[in-house]
C-alpha cells in the first residue's frame, strides 16, 4: 500500500494543512520534520511542535498530528501538519514529501481507504463530499444522518428482513411434501414482502425531497406579465441576506436564485409572463415558464384583482400558492406578508423529522429502484406459487442491489 | 481579556479549522463539544476526537486540540477545531462559540495577542503576514529570517552599541574636569558612531531588494519598436510554468507578468517601443516606457542587429543586459538562449546570503530612516564638541526609533 499526501485545505487561509496517510506516514514525516522527539517516538493523537527543515533550511513552523492505525480517518497510520498557508510552503512540503517516497492522493482517495480499512461503508463514504458541499441547514441534516450510519442502518434492517423471508422459503422448502403448510406460509411471506417493497419504495420517493433540499427547493414564480413576479423575488432576496448563489438557467429567459429560509435552501424560478400571444418569440417564453412550473415542487401563482389565475397543470406532489398582488397579503411585503409567504413557503416543504433518512445520490436511487423490482418479482411469484427456488433467487438479488450501495459487495474502484 | 475565535482556513477545502484563543477557549468549547473526555481534563498538546452538539444534533465530526498558556501561538489558553471544510458547518460552529461567550477575532488579531503576550516581537508578527503571502523560494526565505528573529538580532545588537555609546557619554560627563580624556573618547565616540550609521544605512538600503523579493525584481524590457519585446516575454513566460500573476500596469500601455525563476519573482514590464517621432500619442507611450525603465532594477535593452542601442538613462544601481535580436544570443531563445538570458537575470540580482537581513516593510524602513537622522545628528554635534546631554538625546531617539520596530515602547494597538 502506498503512502499518500495531499493539501486538504483551499488557497488562501492563515493555515494550512496537508495529511499523509499510509504505511510510511510516521517515517517519512520524520525525515522532513525537527521537534523535541522524533514523530516515530511521540504517542499517537499528540501534537509535535516543531519546524519542516529542508538542507538546512527552516521551511516553517509547524504543528504535527501523529495518528497510529487503526486510529485514524483513513484506517491508516497518518500525520496532519498544521503550517501557514502560503501557497510556496505547502507546494514545497509537499514536494518533500513527494521526493521521500509519497505520492499525491487522487481526488477522494483518503475517504476510499476509510472505506476500504472499514471504517465507513460506501453510502457513508458518498456523504463525505456531502457533509463538505452543505451550504444549508436542512442539506447538512441529510448529509449528516447519512454519515453517522442512518441510512446505513435501514438498509442493513431491510436485508435482514429478506434473509428472513429467505430463511421462511427454505423451511418451506424443506417441508414442501406438507400442502396446507406451504399455503399458510405463502400468505404471511407475501405480507413480509410487501412491508419490505413499503420500504424500499418510500426510501426511493424520499430522493425527490432528499435532491431538492440539497440543490434547493425548486419554486417557480408563474404570472401573467407585470403582476409583479421579479418584484417578489427582489424582495425575498432583499430580505433574506443568505443568497448563495446566481445561477444563470440553461436557458436565457430563466433566471435562478437559491435564498436559505429557516435552514431550508430555495431555489427559485423567475419566469417570463404567461398570456395568449401570437408573437413566436413571446410564445417560447411561455413555453419555457410552463417548463419550469413542471420542474418546481412549490408554485407560486400570481395575478392581480380581478384577473383570473394562469391555466397551468399541476401535478399531485406539488403545492400551489396563490398570490394575489395589491391584495393584503402581498402589498405588504416587506412586513407581515413577506412573513406570511416564507412561512407558507415553510409549509410547503415536505415534513421532515430529525431522523429521516433522505435519499440524495442518484446512485442510491437507482440501486433502490432495482431492488424494488427484484421485490415485486418475488410477491408475484409468491402469488403464482412458483417455486421457492425462482423466488430466493430475486431477494438474493434484491439483497444485492441494496448490498451495492453499502458497498459490501462491490471493489471500491469502481465507485469512487 | 475577552476570548475570540475565527476561522483560520481558505473557503472550499476538505478540511476546516477554527482557530479559539483567551481565558474562556477551553471551557467555552468545552460547551459545545462531546468526546471521552471533557477538554477541562484534556492534557495539553493532544488530540480529542468527538462531535460538536447543537442540541442534540451532531453538527460534526471533530478534532480538537487543546493548548495551555503560555504554551500556544497566542501564549493564552487555545483550542483549535478541525472540522469537514463546510461553509455550513463553519459558519454553525462559530455562531455556537459566539453564543457562549466569545467574540470573532479582528485580522491579525491572534498575531497581535502572541505579539502582546511576549511570543515575538512586532516585526516577527509582522513576518507571519509576509510568510503567508510568500510566493516565491527568496521571498518566503526573507520573511522566514524575519519571523525567526535575524533581523530583531540585528536591531538589539544595533541598540547594544548604542547603549555603549550612551554608557562612554555618561562617563565622560562624569569626568568632565579632564580635557585630554574627553579629546580622545571623543575620536573613539566618533568612530562607534559611524559603526553604528553604516549598519543602519545597510538595513536602510537594503529596503529596495528586500522589497523587490517580496514584489518581483522589477526588470524593463526597452528597445525600439518591433526588436521582439514582447516575443522575448513570451518565450520567457512559456518557458516557467510559475507564473504567479498578470497585473495590469496602472497606465493602460504597460503591461506587467511575474515569473519566478531559480526561486526568484520578477516582474517584467513590456513597455512601447522608443524611437523619435513627432506623433503626441506615441510620444505618452514612448514616454511611459522611459519611466518603466527608471522604476526597473534589471533592463533588457533589446535591438537588431546595425541598429543602435537607444539612448536612455542608466543609474549605478542598475543592471543592463544587452540582448541583440537575430543574434546568436537571441534568435537561440527556448534552447541556450533562454538558458543564458535566465542565468544573466539571476547574476543582475543583488546577492543574498541564506542569513541576510533583507528590510521588507516601508514601516521598517522608515524607522530605520529617522534612526539614520538621529546617529547622524550625534556623530555632527560630537564633531562639533557639543554638551555629551544633547548627543546623549539624540542617541535616546535612536534607539526609540529602532525598537519601534520590534514594539518594545509602543503599544501594539497603535500598529496591528
Amino acid at each position: 500500500m502506498s503512502t499518500i499526501c495531499a493539501i486538504a485545505t483551499a488557497q488562501g487561509g492563515a493555515i494550512g494543512l496537508i495529511r499523509v496517510s499510509g504505511p510510511k506516514a510516521i517515517s517519512i514525516t520524520d525525515g522532513i520534520f525537527k521537534g523535541k522527539t522524533s514523530l516515530e517516538n511521540a504517542k499517537p493523537y499528540t501534537l509535535n511542535y516543531g519546524h519542516i527543515i529542508d538542507s538546512e533550511n527552516i521551511i516553517d513552523e509547524v504543528l504535527v498530528s501523529v495518528f497510529h492505525a487503526p486510529n485514524s480517518y483513513t484506517g491508516e497510520d497518518s500525520i496532519e501538519i498544521s503550517c501557514h498557508g502560503s501557497t510556496y510552503i505547502l507546494q514545497h512540503i509537499i514536494q518533500m514529501l513527494i521526493d521521500k517516497g509519497c505520492r499525491m492522493a487522487n481526488p477522494g482517495e483518503y475517504t476510499q481507504r476509510a472505506f476500504m480499512n472499514g471504517k465507513m461503508d460506501l453510502s457513508q463514504a458518498e456523504a463525505v463530499a456531502d457533509i463538505i458541499a452543505s451550504n444549508s441547514a436542512s442539506a447538512h441534516r441529510v448529509a449528516m444522518t447519512q454519515l453517522k450510519g442512518g441510512f446505513s442502518h435501514k438498509l442493513r434492517e431491510l436485508r435482514d428482513k429478506l434473509l428472513e423471508l429467505s430463511s421462511y422459503l427454505e423451511l418451506e422448502l424443506d417441508f414442501s411434501d406438507h400442502e396446507e403448510l406451504e399455503f399458510v406460509d405463502r400468505i404471511k411471506l407475501i405480507e413480509l414482502g410487501h412491508l419490505i417493497e413499503f420500504e424500499i419504495l418510500h426510501l426511493s420517493n424520499s430522493f425527490s425531497t432528499g435532491n431538492a433540499i440539497k440543490q434547493g427547493i425548486p419554486v417557480a414564480i408563474i404570472g401573467a406579465p407585470n403582476v409583479g413576479k421579479s418584484t417578489l423575488l427582489n424582495l425575498l432576496l432583499q430580505e433574506d441576506k443568505a443568497i448563495v448563489s446566481n445561477i444563470q438557467g440553461t436557458t436565457r429567459d430563466v433566471i435562478e436564485d437559491t435564498i436559505t429560509i429557516n435552514g431550508i435552501l430555495f431555489r427559485f424560478i423567475d419566469t417570463a409572463g404567461i398570456r395568449k400571444t401570437e408573437d413566436e418569440i413571446e410564445k417560447i417564453g411561455i413555453s419555457r415558464s410552463l417548463n419550469a412550473a413542471e420542474r418546481a415542487q412549490i408554485i407560486l401563482l400570481m395575478t392581480e384583482p380581478g384577473v383570473p389565475y394562469p391555466e397551468i397543470n399541476v401535478r399531485d406532489d406539488q403545492k400551489v400558492i396563490n398570490i394575489i398582488n395589491k391584495s393584503d397579503s402581498f402589498q405588504a411585503l416587506g412586513g407581515l406578508g413577506l412573513d406570511w409567504l416564507q412561512s407558507e413557503l415553510i409549509k410547503a416543504v415536505p415534513a421532515i423529522n430529525e431522523d429521516s433518512v433522505l435519499v440524495t445520490n442518484i446512485r442510491h436511487k437507482q440501486s433502490l429502484d432495482l431492488a424494488l423490482q427484484d421485490i415485486r418479482r418475488a410477491i408475484e411469484s409468491l402469488h403464482q406459487q412458483l417455486s421457492g427456488d425462482i423466488i430466493a433467487e430475486d431477494l438474493r438479488q434484491c439483497i444485492h442491489n441494496l448490498s451495492t450501495i453499502l458497498g459490501d459487495n462491490i471493489t471500491s474502484n469502481t465507485i469512487l
